[in-house]
């Protein structure tokens, strides 16, 4: 069995972000030269995703504002209790939840072995900072 | 390592169901003689979701209620910007979120590794056209 | 390839908790002497979760408060068709949706290789008896 390891690095300008991951996954994997296995990527921080969805902009409007009713921004300690740390992240760690931590994708002949639509992104919800994106690749 | 792999191929005749897929992944098991490792089974579109939970019918209504709760269908670009690209299913790009796109499950001694009421199901939100789930096996 | 496999029991005394369960996971990882591959770590009950966040007692009274709002505990089959069977857990299988029932982690150099926050949580929805997670670990 072989393995294979990368840390992908992001530092996000804004709070949010879609980023669309797919290229930096695409080469870890030729860089592995494992032909048969599985991929694991998924972030290294608790306040952002990666998950597996469709490249269009207005798909990704759509999940920020619903993101936004279900887990609203609020920096007081009053709606997140996790701000009374003095953070004022707690809305992002609940986002994180919906979006996911990780995406694991079949490698076949070489290739993420994916349905048409596929890409993989990675959702930042508290960025304006350098945070990683791990991914482990495993097989033969 | 062996390594196996299949697509399990559902045309939904309505928009929205849940199917349990569990046989069928068992008998990609069966065929693929591995002993020890890892399943991936996941949706290969991004209207769709895996996952685990119980077979039980009433649930499975009201999954069906909580999502549309969460996630309402509105064909409108208003709703959601996503259907201004002449979709009508951006609310299936929410449901699956919630719902995921994959499950990994333990194989041990041949055989799926349950608990006593785990069952894998397709879950379909944008229904009535040929989609895919693809069953991954990796191990010994 | 090498494989281990071991159950985890719980038996929270309160319908809902959150427990940090990494101590028993590196455990296990240090017992299978695998240094290459995949930790798998899943429920194995369908009213349970394994999740990956913080551990901040402040966070884990947000998301109690929030998986309340996001699916009511109710033990009448009004709300929940589910609890026509008898049971009163319906709230218990919406709230493991959104906290997932599994994280898959990478092992390099025989750790779990994890961000400088990430924790291994069991998420219990309907305790008051013992329950498991399953931690399986494959690789060499």
């Amino acid at each position: 069995m072989k393995s294979y390891r990368k840390e992908l690095w992001f530092e996000v300008p804004t709070r949010r972000a879609f980023i669309n991951i797919t290229p930096q996954v695409n080469e870890c994997l030729r860089e592995s030269r494992i032909r048969e296995g599985l991929v694991l990527c998924n972030a290294m921080h608790i306040t952002a995703s990666v998950f597996i969805n469709d490249d269009e902009p207005g798909l990704h409007e759509d999940y920020k504002k619903w993101l936004e009713v279900l887990a609203p921004f609020d920096a007081s300690p009053q709606r997140y209790s996790h701000n009374r740390t003095g953070e004022d992240n707690g809305d992002a760690h609940h986002k994180r939840q919906i979006m996911g931590r990780e995406v694991v994708v079949a490698v076949t002949d070489g290739r993420l072995d994916f349905g048409p639509w596929e890409q993989i992104f990675y959702g930042e919800f508290d960025g304006r900072r350098p945070k990683r994106v791990l991914v482990k690749v495993i097989g033969d």
